[in-house]
């Protein structure tokens, strides 16, 4: 907000000269050249961290997939479209002090994508093969060397949302993860809202309900206070 | 534009009194609570024809799936997302003088789209069926009773276009069909230009190359001329 801004502005701010990662909003990928598989981020989310972590004086590249919601003012943006596009903009901005994974990454590709636009046939249904999509969290999580100070995740369940996203940190072996629940009835995925559970080594924290860009905020403050500049 | 809407406003259009109905936008078709197949469809042809019509005095009801662009003013307009829902909306929405099917209804839905987040499982690949969605031009186009007087489907096509669309408007049952190269390399898709061929039973009738808006005012006099309304 105003106040983050304007104490930035004067005093560099807690994250002064830290280089954090952002990744934001959906990929897309192609099944033919007029179809493909999205997921329905908005990248409001990603969008309010990169910006939070701005407002906090921290240099922020902020990789994003093609999302609804504007861009950040301030940071370096690079567009992508697909996972893989994703993976290589997010290895050529390593290294970074800090990277938050908020882009719902499809786990899967078409690996039977056609150049030519697939036909309907007498009522013949299109049989599409599925590749898996490089993991990105897992494997910035895990580089031997150049691997972060902290790694964020993220985890949107529908159901039993500790549970997956505890695993699910172990799993990936990243430090932290904000979980959150996207079933349709809790409205949070395109709404302005959010309801998220971080989970650490220390176990999960759940936040009361509040607005992304205050979600965003916190968790920026969070990061500075990890990275020992809070 | 401005000459059109103040005739329009002048002398009630040569479409005064006539209905029309267009469908524009991408359908998109769930795959599970975040994930969904779409197209590339940006909605603005659609948009345009939409506008172009009541430029020309007729009383617009505009069918349309998520699309990017603001939708027409002075039109009556229905949301929808799935091709299911646009059938439903279009048929709700008969009877009508004449029929614009722009949108790009998807081919087909996921029969097994799950009400959870499907997971990502030890490198297992998930298996989407797929079920054939309605075919809304062919059945508006063969209807029994309340056929619209003139059915105008469009066809997107990446190689043999005239070809494909020639065959396709025999298959479909419709009068026109307007046709287009939507390969990469032309830049339609989701760019503000457009060449188009007009396909009807008199043969093919390829327009140069001009702006989405001047193809919409074009095809609008056409339709005019055909409901004797010119």
């Amino acid at each position: 907000d105003v106040v983050d801004a304007v104490r930035s502005a004067l005093t560099g701010g807690p994250l002064a000269g830290r280089r954090v990662l952002v990744t934001s909003g959906p990929t897309h990928e192609p099944i033919d050249p007029v179809r493909y598989i999205a997921n329905r981020s908005s990248g409001a989310q990603g969008t309010a961290i990169a910006e939070a972590l701005r407002a906090l004086g921290a240099d922020v590249v902020f990789v994003t997939g093609p999302a609804e919601v504007a861009r950040p003012e301030g940071v370096e943006v690079i567009e992508v479209v697909t996972a893989t596009q994703m993976r290589a903009a997010v290895l050529g901005a390593l290294p970074v002090d800090a990277g938050v994974f908020a882009a719902a990454v499809a786990d899967w590709r078409v690996a039977s994508a056609s150049d030519s636009k697939i036909k309907k046939q007498n009522g013949q249904l299109p049989v599409l093969e599925f590749a898996e999509n490089p993991d990105i969290l897992a494997e910035v999580s895990r580089l031997p060397e150049g691997r972060p100070g902290l790694v964020v995740g993220f985890a949107a369940e529908t159901d039993d949302v500790v549970a997956h996203a505890t695993a699910k940190r172990v799993r990936k072996g990243c430090d932290w993860i904000v979980a959150n629940d996207v079933s349709p009835a809790t409205g949070i995925m395109g709404g302005s809202e959010n309801a998220v559970v971080l989970i650490s080594e220390n176990g999960s924290e759940a936040w009361p309900r509040m607005g992304k860009r205050e979600v965003a905020r916190r968790l920026a403050l969070r990061i500075a206070a990890a990275l020992g500049a809070g």
